[in-house]
């Protein structure tokens, strides 16, 4: 199984603030902080908590580019 | 000048794609390939070119997490 | 593995325009018709063609409401 | 009127949870569940409730591909 | 007929640039330029073309804010 | 030091409410209504309040077209 999706970044998770329908997903990638806002039932689901490996997943469309 | 964007990691330019409205950038951050599809103003804009280092930009909504 | 994003719809691929940067996929899902555009990496990564049975991924902060 | 957005759901509303800034809208399209995260004003101002005959609307770069 | 999208912005389109797959549409809102990067089959659906006054629409999980 | 993002609005904030993980930012851009969905982490790290002239911003792939 693969996904579209070209950005794909192995991080390890820090810490999960969940909100009544957000929720925040701090990660670690190789000293950059990554911040994810995905529904509390994505974390419930995939069992998200810190310490985790997960791969965090960006569609090319969705990035941009400061310079 | 801040963005509220709250991922940024640094990069360094591999390849710019030029199509007719879109164009792929194609970056190294730390050993991982990063691919950006903006359009070719923005490319133009910023003279994007290979070797340039840059920072990708991705606001936390459009980050998704696999585990 | 398990992938955060809400919106996982089963369909058939009908047809795939590539550009020179970006690709139009075409799918079936259930009569409806649905619609892709990702890089053309993605297309020839996935080794997308017609006929091809998909699912059409969609994180919630992506999808709209109209009433 | 019409919109650009080319992917577009005809869906049941199931369920609406609201939090403080956003709301989860889950929907049922022809037995498969979609989840939207839009903010609690759109709820408001759009009066969704469960029963509500809705269109789940999604742009075509918003939309991956798994395969 | 509403949208939850809550950014709606009125504009009169100043030009159209067709690709293979996308399409860029430039548009003036209040003397502000606005760029669009939509499929053609959009653009062909509609029916966008110079001088036409159109809506620009934006998801408020898809505005950044710079300070 | 430019970002790819090609729609930039100028806007004075009118109004910032806080969730548990995100806040909504209303703002007025000449008479026009807008209103973002960004983490409260970003209301914190750029300081944004009411009063705040600020610059809002939006990727032209997440820009759609009513007509």
């Amino acid at each position: 199984m693969k996904i579209s999706g070209r950005n794909k970044l192995e991080a390890t998770v820090k810490e999960v603030v969940k909100g009544n329908v957000m929720a925040k997903v701090v990660m670690d990638h190789k000293g950059t902080e990554l911040v994810a806002a995905i529904t509390i039932d994505s974390v419930d689901d995939l069992g998200i908590k810190a310490g985790d490996k997960v791969t965090a997943l960006v569609k090319a469309t969705e990035m941009m580019i400061i310079k």
